[in-house]
């Protein structure tokens, strides 16, 4: 890169608030649907009367814009859209990560360099008084959790379909799903084979959420058990029995210690042909840098606002704990339906 | 561009405040500066050694910056500074917006959209309870205070010496500066000539501390005075008998609408042979782009922060509203020293 032009980067970083900000404006306002339109471009004035909103609102945003290539400027006041403002007001993924930044993210990022000194998510304060936001999830204002599990879902509703193909190759009959959040493995996995039974770990308000969504569910209730555990107590223990220990998207909300501890609870009692498989979007597997780039953000929404300890890991980090925790990683499925998971099959170390 | 290239581009403005908090947090914990010194490389390791930051802290920062080019991983756990992260650690320039930003605007930004409704800088809510952040600058908290005056003496420093040369050719005898603030113009001025006289006008918290820096200066006390206006009370006005009527980057502080109305103020009591200058950073006069970015994003801080409905303007705006006003502009002045300012210099049309 030329001087000049790293120059211009380092200025646009230094001002991106303003352009993250004009962007959710000119979405939420409906300029930026205004502007696409019409296609030959638009005034200030036309923009205005058809959005309601003032000249000066208009003028000020679509300055903005212009200047970060979201717009063009066809003329002094007439503007018309670009090929990054198309993606913003028409990429799914795009918009739910901006929406999730704006309204998760955005105010408790002011407290990242805090949280990374502290090791607590400082952020988290915008929204109360929590040690972690999985307190506080069922309490965070409307609009943050609608944006909260988008998110969440539109990184992992695509990835059970492939993800089943890969477990029930082995005919599992009993499946230990640990960290089994609100059920939806559990669910699956008992539709997908009418003979495999499921016990589900986590902790108590997970589990009430868990039981009430299956309990209504005649097809797999006596199929589903359920046992309350604090992973994180020394005291817990995870028993033997399952012919598969799953993983979803769970390891990633701990720091490398604390992985290193699960895993090696896991390993105490689980039986000599019983199998781990740890489901997760590594950062060095992704086939987009701009998926590389939303997991490195993830990171960042762990260190500030959900528990000041986790991260996305990359699957070689994730690798050299599971060596560290005694069992050895003897498969890596990528998954390519969704393109953003990789499963790893594990076993214990002889 | 291409398609492929503007989604990521959408992507990268969706997660942009991680990044800037990101650089912010590497820039103060001293990791940039670490990274900076080992051009060849240094690891997560011994980056956390020599900052005292955790590695956890440390690899969830790099890895962001280096989603970011801002640094490049060159081995596993091996970070080294690119070009761009240099510019972010060594430009004066940069590192002025960028604590601007993270300083008195982050925050205040998340109302973008509220302000623009309302016509009113809704972001100043988080500094305190004032219609205009002119009421308020005295008691914001001190690092706030620090980076507005690093950012506005940035922008302005360089000016004077240049707008001198444009305004002394007319060998004026009465200068009247209007909106002299802290008397910079006037302390300026009376020491380039040692008969000019300067009348500053401008608010009463203004002139009260303009009166406290010329008061004690015997040089030039005798030659300056003082009075006190509200420039938008409809019932005030600015006298005749200048020679030259002064503003710099005043008019970027008031609407359109206000703008026409302090011209038609002057025009009023005007004499004859008088000129009025407008000194400003029109967003159409610069020679980088680096500095266009930073102008429009100022006028979004115009707009959350400081009182809701001013901006900085392009130089074909603001001759539009000085036509309307009943002036006729004889002459633009570019500035080179500092490369940003603009003079227009205008006359009353017969």
């Amino acid at each position: 890169m030329k001087a000049i032009n790293a120059l211009y980067e380092a200025h646009k970083i230094a001002f991106s608030p303003f352009v993250f900000e004009t962007s959710y404006a000119l979405l939420e306002l409906g300029i930026l649907e205004s502007i696409y339109e019409h296609r030959d471009g638009i005034t200030i004035e036309n923009i205005a009367k058809e959005t309601g909103v003032s000249e000066y609102g208009v003028r000020v945003l679509v300055e903005m814009a212009a200047a970060a290539d979201i717009l063009e400027c066809i003329d002094e006041d007439t503007y018309m859209i670009t090929k990054v403002g198309h993606f913003l007001l028409r990429d799914e993924m795009t918009r739910v990560n901006l929406y999730f930044t704006h309204d998760v993210c955005y105010e408790g990022l002011f407290y990242l360099k805090e949280s990374i000194q502290k090791g607590k998510p400082e952020g988290l304060r915008v929204f109360g008084d929590w040690k972690t936001v999985y307190e506080g999830l069922s309490q965070l204002p409307d609009q943050v959790k609608k944006s909260w599990f988008e998110f969440d879902h539109h990184y992992s509703d695509n990835s059970f379909e492939d993800a089943l193909e890969v477990i029930f190759r082995l005919k599992p009959k009993q499946i230990f799903d640990i960290g089994g959040n609100t059920g939806k493995w559990a669910i699956a996995s008992t539709r997908h084979d009418a003979h495999v039974r499921v016990k589900m770990f986590d902790l108590p308000g997970q589990i009430k959420v868990a039981k009430e969504n299956i309990g209504s569910m005649p097809d797999i209730a006596s199929r589903v058990e359920f046992q309350e555990i604090d992973i994180l107590d020394p005291q817990s223990e995870i028993p033997g029995g399952a012919d598969v220990y799953w993983m979803s998207q769970f390891l990633d909300c701990f720091s490398e210690e604390e992985i290193e501890q699960i895993l090696l609870k896991i390993r105490k009692n689980i039986g000599p042909n019983a199998r781990v498989f740890i489901m997760e979007t590594f950062i060095d597997n992704q086939r987009f840098p701009a998926a590389t780039h939303s997991l490195v953000a993830t990171s960042l929404y762990f260190t500030v606002i959900a528990n000041g300890n986790s991260k996305m890991y990359t699957s070689s980090a994730m690798k050299y704990i599971v060596n560290k925790a005694g069992f050895e990683c003897i498969a890596e499925h990528d998954l390519h339906e969704d393109s953003f998971h990789t499963i790893l099959e594990i076993i214990p170390k002889l």
